[in-house]
């Protein structure tokens, strides 16, 4: 006894969800078929119309319905400011700070040679391209202080500083609100290691 | 600065599946659009084509691309016993020890007033119908020894003795290779009051 054909097509199309294994997938089948099809309606809508409409701004790489997304067709914008981020959520949040006023490239990964994502895989040709538009002044690499975004960033460095490109990377310390006696060690070494002079 | 149109409906439309909050949504749909096209575009297909194809078999109440499911069509099984288990991966648990050769019937949920899921959603009265086909002499209640799956089978057992049929529940006691140090004292205490006779 199996479940139909349709069903064990579906449970298997699910697993193409990242964090998605066999057990996770049935249950999710079971509940679209059973409980919720007009949700499972409009999921298989979304993906195709999603699919269809959803490119990468021919600027910044982010997603974009446009060739050029709304904020790199923004004329309010410092065009000599470059910051590079991982990934779309990244460049929301630091939109939310309201401080920095230039443009973005979005690399939408990280190098990670495990996963097969390599420099080409992030997009670095196009990064190249962007950056040396001549307006651009500086680049500013704003990907996660995590060992990949670390890796990433030098990359970014070596190759944009070879080419002549001043290259700056967003400060690492104690967060708002820190107290050195819950920070953990590497945090609190590399905030008195980029200690500040008190002016 | 927000993410394009399409692409927020699409992290809405995956927010329908269980266990996928906001921040999952949004991992998925960058994941889909970035990495895996043709698994999102063949998640589409899958989910389009089980709306369209997969539906309930008539007798059993189990998914099937059939009126009748296979299971319900064969004619080597035991027409007078009727095995009700919550889903079909339960059918699936059941058939895989070959022990029982009667036919079943899938509520596709369990009671859980909490959830707005009553008698009505779990097919009962599809089932008094099934059971009271003239043929079928003994009902096996195989829902889950949880809170929800006992409410199940006192609710149909009472249904069903109300109406002269025979009912049974599987037994409970101590798993194979169950270590009395090691077993839930619930488990230990119903093991102790259905003890059975050594002949």
């Amino acid at each position: 006894m199996r479940n139909p054909p349709a069903l064990e097509q579906l449970v298997e199309s699910l697993r193409c969800l990242p964090g998605v294994g066999p057990k996770s997938a049935l249950r999710m089948a079971y509940h679209l078929l059973q409980r919720d099809r007009s949700g499972a309606n409009g999921l298989a809508q979304a993906l195709h119309n999603a699919l269809q409409v959803v490119t990468h701004c021919s600027l910044c790489n982010t997603f974009s319905e446009d060739i050029v997304c709304p904020l790199c067709a923004a004329d309010n914008r410092d065009p000599t400011l470059l910051c590079v981020v991982e990934m779309p959520t990244d460049l929301m949040m630091l939109e939310q700070t309201r401080v920095f006023q230039g443009r973005y490239f979005v690399l939408m990964g990280k190098l990670s040679p495990l996963d097969g994502i390599g420099p080409k895989e992030i997009h670095l040709e196009k990064l190249l391209k962007r950056a040396q538009d001549g307006v651009v002044e500086e680049v500013v690499l704003a990907t996660n202080y995590t060992v990949e975004g670390e890796a990433t960033a030098h990359y970014i460095s070596e190759l944009l500083r070879s080419r002549g490109l001043k290259v700056s990377r967003i400060a690492r310390g104690l967060p708002m609100g820190g107290e050195i006696e819950h920070v953990d060690s590497g945090t609190l070494a590399q905030a008195l290691m980029e200690r500040r002079s008190v002016r």
